[in-house]
């Protein structure tokens, strides 16, 4: 690997570790150059500001979570209806697994930092939003087809999937408040009970 | 009103705006010394550290919000299942009114608080389950008294309650990440939809 590339990429590995199990403003760049083992003159070569380090972070993120989180739990060999099931069991293994190795269950980055930092920084609130359209497309795809195949009566999916998206954010949030990934589990299957209808 | 009481809840109003507005670990002591008009000194008598400070503001606002925005949010004197469309009114409004007069939307404190120091401080954690369980409660009775009187089918209404609570928690989410208070008017209704069975 081309040795700025893993630098780079250790930076980016650290912080979004710590972000995530932590905070933005609770995590110093001197502490990440230390997990990710580099100088800060290094850090600032790639990284200008924390801010910078923290828009890339979710760029990051973002990219491996559609391609493997998302894409493996909106799996198109299940029928549409199917996948909201395999969807919720999929974000609690994820969030059981952290638990068990970390010894807390950290939630969501995105969820997280849109809390934390919305009404302080608009380039990462712009940022985290496309995020969360991007995940309220592959919900909205997934009703389409289950609308189109007869499998669900017709509804307003956009708004369905909006309202499924912020369901899944907001079981996320009292789990992690509870330190309890099982919640998720619990609750999670009942995103298929929310309906919007068409308003015309 | 004894002056000791006033400088405490000076310090406690305005250590409530600015962590509603940004977060916990964007504020420092110095700051909010300033917008209370106290010295730092008369600050650490009334609270040793932040930390106490802002376990304090939860019991503060969680207080408030029992008494004046859960409480007017489910007014008795409206039937069970119509008490949840004044809620998500009630908190369209609420947030409406801080997004224009402050310019921006802040969120529920405690969903904000919870993402940000979950992972970092049981005690705050502990806290503010207490106080999604008080409200979890609120959502429970309501849907006790529909199932009660027929309104509803009988389901199993905690898990029920919870499921809302995460709901309107995810709501609040994704309206502050859109800086849209609009969101809330759009998806909120739909928390009706939201059911979980019994299990047996």
């Amino acid at each position: 690997m081309n040795p700025d590339t893993d630098t780079r990429s250790r930076i980016l590995a650290a912080a979004r570790e710590m972000f995530h199990g932590r905070s933005y403003a609770d995590v110093g760049i001197q502490e990440i150059c230390e997990a990710a083992r580099v100088q800060k003159g290094s850090f600032y070569h790639f990284f200008p500001s924390k801010r910078d380090l923290a828009l890339a972070v979710i760029d990051d993120m973002a990219g491996d979570w559609a391609h493997g989180f998302v894409a493996e739990a909106f799996d198109q060999a299940l029928a549409p209806v199917e996948r909201l099931d395999y969807m919720i069991d999929a974000a609690y293994y994820w969030q059981k697994a952290a638990a068990d190795i970390e010894g807390r269950m950290p939630g969501c980055l995105f969820g997280n930092l849109a809390l934390e930092m919305s009404t302080r920084d608009d380039v990462m609130r712009a940022k985290l939003n496309y995020v969360f359209d991007k995940a309220r497309d592959r919900f909205r795809a997934t009703l389409d087809e289950a609308v189109a195949t007869g499998a669900l009566a017709a509804m307003d999916t956009e708004a369905t999937a909006t309202a499924m998206l912020a369901y899944l954010e907001g079981v996320i949030l009292l789990a992690k408040t509870r330190a309890d990934p099982d919640l998720i589990l619990r609750l999670g299957p009942a995103i298929k009970t929310l309906r919007i209808e068409m308003s015309h």
